[in-house]
């Protein structure tokens, strides 16, 4: 006769947090950014036994940028915040991450299962005893959320969980409470990986893949609009498939800048409509076919909405849906795998063949060459900055844009292949840049010592103001010996703010600081040949100039600072007419 | 025949950004905390024409903790963020705030009413169309919410919440959307100040003050435990007068150090029930009243709640309620009231005589004395160190200790009368006490300036973890020329947390920073005599005995840093002792 309850195995059961780091591991966590708090530390003990590495951020908020900046390379990163005060300091950069779907783990070190049933006034809480009051608010800017208060289904919750963040491409919340750290919970589903499958209920059939290809055949004037969410979608590769092959006219949008190869001669630039200078508009207009590919329609990614264009003439291809026309949509739907079949299925014999191709009025490149040489001793002014510094990038660089001045000055960047460029087109909050840098620096090196990329650089633009919100991710990177280039663009305040209200508003200067101290105030190493600290003050377009050329800054090793000294309120002319035409519509 | 309709009159009105900044500067606020954003950035043109200042915070965290600081000194202050991104940064500052009942006033500036309502696809948004998403998460930590959409009712709005602020002692959120800015809005009632009075519906009367005067009179071992609220609650006057007057032992909790004069021969130090080392236990148990006044009842607070004495032993006065030794309860009542009412009936030739007052086993000045030299070059530690510096503090010096191994040694400070310090004993979130500083620093100039106080010194003590948290700060005090004395304790990681667990883990490790150059590298002006910048290293007890004889250090002009290095597994004995009970506890 069986016995009704047979004893648990133990070997077949591992500590929570262990099962958790080993999962994470799985899908290619190598770090996990984040600050220590008496509710984590527990936690922090799994870490480093699961072969993870502790990047210890200066503060919360730097930690959630900086692991969303990794999780943008890496398709994934997590988070270690502690209860309440550590939570509450990162959920800036979750919301980010959120809104520009970035896939970040957020885990919170939280009370033991007993207090929060009892309702402790512990320490962290608002007093009230609701010691779950900081979940509720992460469901407004997490895509799932979980407790693992359960030993038997923590298994499931984390699997779960971890599939949603990496299928849905944005941040998820789990807590842990301090009593379930090493609570042991069955452990024989890591034998698999999780499962990544896309659950798509509609799959496209042959004929439905083949009316899209015909509907991009017959149309006389086509147009390929490429958004930045084409890369959270892992559509990459193939949207630059079919840009190559069908040779149609391409451009992007700001956000989705440095995913095309803009060395393919049908790569026009950046779309911007009525201000853009690359695309003539009413060669624009006059398409009857756009392909949207993953496209985000913030008010700053579509020029106040101006460039998205009737749904009549254009295809979108959205995460999970296909609207063609505004006559057919497809709805949950694996884009990956429709552009996987378009590109499979599309006739190499009976590629597209239009008259109409819009001369290229400004190609990027001639653009560049086309630049007469400044004058030495001349103020670098952000007119031709951006165009001109584009001869610094080199294939493999990743390339960071703080938003203002730098962001919308990054548009006129010209990008050799291979390239990358981070910027933001919804959430815009201006410190993001810095710490991400950090994080893009820490994933940079850990995919290219797996070998799984060739080693670039790191090379952030920030204004000052933006420098300061999030200064102390300097002593992160320094920590952690991580190689990132800064050029700091310093124009004393917010121009950006300066430029859209109060040009010489008190609100918008900001403390002088010495900037160039930075490496060595945050305590980077003075004379260590492995990670060697380069700062360089720019006064002028010479110095610029011998700064390019300068080995010793430009081989992207250690921590490299350049300050940019650029007039308070000098901005690309684009930015300029941005705001005039807001200005007046606003009238 | 009279007109229906009457033309309004725009004498009566005034912008409504106008109104608001009157209002606040009526009732006390003289500065304005926060960062630009393109959302607030039209409120920003009326702040100097009201008479406030700008302080312009390097981030909004920063920029919230300051507020915060500002309002335990000035009992109220304000602080502006932009939409999105400037609020969700500053909000572990305010949920603090909450926590702590510091009355902040958080203005918003957010997109005009006709875009909430189409609900557009905005930067700063998570592009879901929901432009008020933020204001729900803030009804978690703010006492009040309003969004100020119409004219007319938008100065009852101000007024209301405003005075919410104040008397619950909380903060309160205010959005204000672009185009409500310069809305005219009626403004006749900026005539009369806002309302403050307490409404309370139970008001209490004589024969209920004379029965509680009568239980105290009739009770054979009184003791009074004051806790950190009654200075939210506007009683510390009254506080100290009952306890001079009464003569009864009294002690305060570790939130409420500072509130009562520790001159006061009949002031005992702080009660820590069984690790205490200033009452004795068993007296303390066998006291058969005990007047305990604005209790926070947190377990940092209340030693893990075993310093909370017997409901049937104890009268507690809440903010709005009284209870008698568990049999009457009084709601609603106006506290302050109640105190003067006691006060003024306590018959002056009738007051407590008790036989059995426990005898002063360590009075905290006796202590001071009975301290041997220390020798000149042994590392200063922290067991000793709390007591040696008290020799430094003068009255009116408002001390501020961070949380972790300087707050928890705060309790061990010797307090001159007419000193405040500052603490935090449910929030606890590290970082909050530089920016702190910085807030109450221009509190108390303002202070100063109109004669309401007499000039001290704002003094912080501070580890090196919570340090970098939030550093620039500095930024902050530098530009505005504040004076502050920072205390820096380089005990070289978070040494609170290696207490608790890890004590060699590298996780509880940090970034040795170069702490002494802040002011250089923060932008403090060089050789200013106005404002003078004097930094010290101290290795040892003799180079900080120096340290307080010098006059240079101890002006209290200017910024001033001590970086003291300590050990980093070194803590004051009772947070050893704490430390030691939780873990036995919990195992």
């Amino acid at each position: 006769m069986k016995t009704l309850s047979r004893s648990v195995n133990m070997s077949d059961h591992i500590e929570l947090a262990k099962f958790l780091f080993v999962r994470l591991h799985q899908l290619g966590v190598g770090s996990i950014h984040g600050v220590p708090g008496d509710f984590n530390l527990t936690i922090l003990d799994y870490v480093e036994p699961a072969g993870l590495t502790w990047v210890g951020s200066a503060n919360e908020l730097n930690a959630a940028y900086a692991a969303d900046g990794y999780a943008r390379i890496k398709g994934i990163s997590a988070l270690i915040t502690t209860f309440g005060v550590g939570e509450l300091s990162a959920i800036n950069g979750i919301a980010g991450a959120y809104a520009e779907r970035s896939p970040v783990v957020h885990i919170v070190g939280t009370p033991s299962t007993a207090m929060q049933d009892a309702g402790t006034c512990l320490h962290h809480s608002l007093g009230d005893g609701d010691l779950r009051v900081y979940s509720r608010l992460y469901k407004s800017v997490t895509v799932a959320q979980t407790n693992l208060r359960d030993p038997k289904s923590a298994p499931q919750q984390v699997d779960a969980i971890l599939r949603q963040c990496i299928l849905e491409s944005r941040p998820v919340y789990i807590e842990l409470p301090t009593d379930m750290v090493s609570a042991l919970v069955p452990c024989s589903v890591l034998e698999s990986p999780i499962d990544l499958t896309v659950t798509s209920s509609q799959e496209l059939h042959d004929a439905d893949i083949d009316a899209i290809i015909e509907r991009i055949h017959t149309s006389k004037q086509p147009f390929i609009i490429v958004d930045g969410f084409a890369s959270r979608y892992g559509i990459v590769s193939e949207v630059n498939e079919l840009v190559r092959i069908t040779g149609i006219p391409t451009a992007t949008t700001p956000f989705g800048k440095g995913i095309v190869n803009e060395a393919y001669p049908n790569f026009y630039g950046l779309y911007e409509g009525v201000i853009g200078t690359n695309i003539p508009i009413t060669w624009a207009e006059k398409c009857d076919l756009i392909l949207r590919i993953a496209p985000l329609n913030s008010n700053v990614n579509t020029l106040s909405f101006s460039t998205i264009p009737e749904a009549q003439r254009t295809i979108t291809f959205n995460k999970d849906s296909i609207n063609i026309c505004d006559t057919t949509t497809f709805r949950d739907v694996d884009i990956k795998a429709v552009f996987q079949a378009i590109l499979q299925r599309m006739p190499q014999d009976k590629l597209p063949h239009n008259e109409v191709y819009p001369q290229q009025l400004h190609h990027p490149l001639q653009e560049l060459t086309a630049l007469p040489e400044p004058t030495a001793d001349g103020v670098v002014d952000q007119g031709t900055f951006y165009r001109r510094i584009s001869s610094f990038f080199r294939p493999h660089d990743i390339i960071l844009a703080e938003t203002g001045t730098a962001s919308i000055g990054s548009r006129e960047f010209i990008l050799p292949e291979k390239t990358q460029l981070l910027n933001s087109s919804i959430w815009l909050s201006i410190g993001f840049m810095l710490p991400a840098a950090q994080g893009v620096a820490l994933a940079q090196r850990e995919l290219g010592a797996s070998g799984k990329c060739l080693p670039g650089r790191v090379i952030l633009f920030e204004g000052d103001g933006s420098f300061q919100m999030t200064s102390q991710a300097i002593s992160d990177i320094v920590r952690n010996r991580l190689n990132v280039t800064v050029f700091l663009l310093n124009n004393d305040g917010y121009t950006i703010e300066r430029l859209i209200h109060g040009m010489s508003a008190h609100y918008n200067d900001i403390q002088p600081w010495r900037y160039l101290q930075s490496a060595s105030y945050f305590g980077a190493p003075e004379d260590d040949e492995s990670y060697p600290v380069t700062t360089r003050r720019v006064g002028n377009w010479g110095q610029l100039m011998n700064l390019m050329r300068d080995e010793d800054f430009s081989d992207g090793k250690g921590f490299k600072m350049a300050e940019i000294l650029m007039a308070k309120d000098d901005a690309v002319e684009s930015l300029k007419t941005l705001v005039n035409k807001a200005k007046s519509s606003a009238q």
